[in-house]
């Protein structure tokens, strides 16, 4: 396989377990786009759940079995903040909290977000890069029954369980892409959009003014890994957000949120429907059970583009 | 003893730990007046030694042994935050951590400094009330030869060792008493000096404009506790302060930085001089061991005080 340079956009959760798949074929050869719009503000400490996430998975610190978080984290601080009197709905570990003490911090002192997370991502050991989207803040709202809500509010103090009726994305108007965002499209063999909710962690990424046109213009083929899996989503609340937008629930509603960007599409085998005519799909295992797993969609995934990409 | 409200002015030390036997004695009774001057702010979060040693020491949670911090709390979020980068010279323990971001985010969000030691100490389950000695923020520097220093950075960073050669507050000239502090000194039936650094604990405390008045004011009797013990400060550097400002290091000359404020002096009965001629002094063992000592000592200072009240 001759890419060695791809970018990969990414939510925290399906996105960011391919992203460590793709690390360990590509080294620093891979960049991950993270989603910045799930960020939220807590105790005026600057959480941002995606790119941290991303982190944790490129460093071998996530737990694996739970999906999301660092393994072996306590909560010994949040949990004494509650006893203070803090709002118990969102709580962050040990460990994921000092990143975000880190992140507030670098940033209150004239550092670019983007350079936070660089530090931290190689002070963690990761070897790809992590970066923001956005250096501009920009946060998902969902519209309920009851009004509008955080993101993080309706995922974790509501628990997903209001119906949703639409989605916005505070702020993306006035985003813009980080340089170094661009120019890890511009300058990638391949695009990778990662099977993350195609709706609040992909779409705001794509919704940033420019991101769109910047993956559309670039050399490289473009590829969007399905977040469904045997017809499912493996986590989080993907259908919901899709009824919301009218997309059907399956790996062609979710190709169809990249209409006009994508040259290949990489589908479940288990899946009831087949793929979609259009694009181009390569159909395996997308499930990525363990290491091996992560690194054998990763490899076909890259293969896939590589096969897709216009002679030179 | 028929006193039932009194004011303690204290820094993080003794003072704290004679506060914990005031309040064993007069539960809610009791106000302890914080010194705030020691404060620093550590990645963009309010720390605030004094106060929260002090609530530490009222609720039951202070490392005895070691004299400060809370017993058998760890490092995990600052050792994770010296991992990413974070400077290494000031480190919380993960419950003082939490103290500290829920005071910043109280006051952030428009909450008062006051209210915000009045929740911890009372979440904590404190009985007395700490109160800081004012709103604004006022900070100790230390001048040595190499230049000005903050006071944590001094005494933490470069350990106290470089010589004192003055000291000053900043901030203090447009600082204020809160309302509460002049309240509680006004309505107490004893006004106690607690054995803490005459210089940079009591002395800042001393040195707001307004609170050496309304202390000469109150009809309170007012009582130091010398921080000498056999002749030596228990923990701290109070000697290289109070040779900076031609002070004695012993009892006489903790009592000359409260001149003109003092009905009375509480000595150690081990120290190798005796105890000024004035003001009138009472001699007894003033380590605190144990609760028991600290009670007694509490107790004793108390009925001293009482002694020395003008009579109704």
């Amino acid at each position: 396989m001759a890419i060695d340079r791809c970018v990969v956009l990414a939510g925290g959760t399906g996105g960011a377990k391919l992203a460590a798949g793709l690390q360990d074929v590509l080294g620093d050869g891979l960049a991950v786009v993270a989603n910045t719009a799930d960020d939220v503000e807590v105790l005026g400490i600057h959480v941002s759940p995606d790119p941290d996430l991303v982190t944790y998975w490129l460093s071998d610190q996530i737990d694996e079995q739970r999906g999301w978080g660092i393994r072996d984290d306590g909560f010994t601080v949040f949990d004494r903040l509650v006893e203070l009197g803090a709002p118990d709905w969102f709580k962050l570990s040990d460990r994921d909290l000092a990143t975000c003490i880190y992140r507030t911090s670098f940033v209150a002192e004239g550092g670019s977000f983007t350079a936070a997370q660089d530090q931290i991502a190689s002070r963690l050991g990761a070897r790809a890069r992590v970066l923001p989207m956005s250096e501009q803040p920009v946060r998902t709202r969902v519209r309920t029954a009851e009004g509008w809500r955080g993101l993080q509010q309706y995922l974790v103090a509501e628990r997903g369980e209001p119906a949703v009726e639409g989605v916005e994305v505070e702020g993306i108007a006035d985003a813009q892409p980080t340089p170094e965002v661009l120019e890890a499209i511009a300058g990638a063999q391949a695009i990778v959009i990662g099977p993350s909710n195609p709706v609040i962690s992909i779409g705001p990424i794509l919704a940033i003014p420019g991101i769109r046109d910047a993956i559309a213009a670039a050399p490289a083929p473009v590829v969007a890994v399905s977040p469904y899996v045997a017809g499912r989503v493996v986590k989080g609340p993907t259908d919901a957000f899709m009824r919301a937008l009218g997309r059907p629930t399956d790996a062609a509603g979710a190709a169809s949120m990249y209409e006009g960007l994508l040259d290949g599409l990489v589908c479940d085998d288990g899946d009831p429907e087949p793929p979609p005519e259009r694009p181009q799909s390569l159909v395996r295992p997308t499930l990525m059970d363990g290491q091996a797993g992560r690194r054998t969609l990763a490899v076909a995934t890259l293969e896939f583009a590589e096969s897709l990409a216009a002679p030179a």
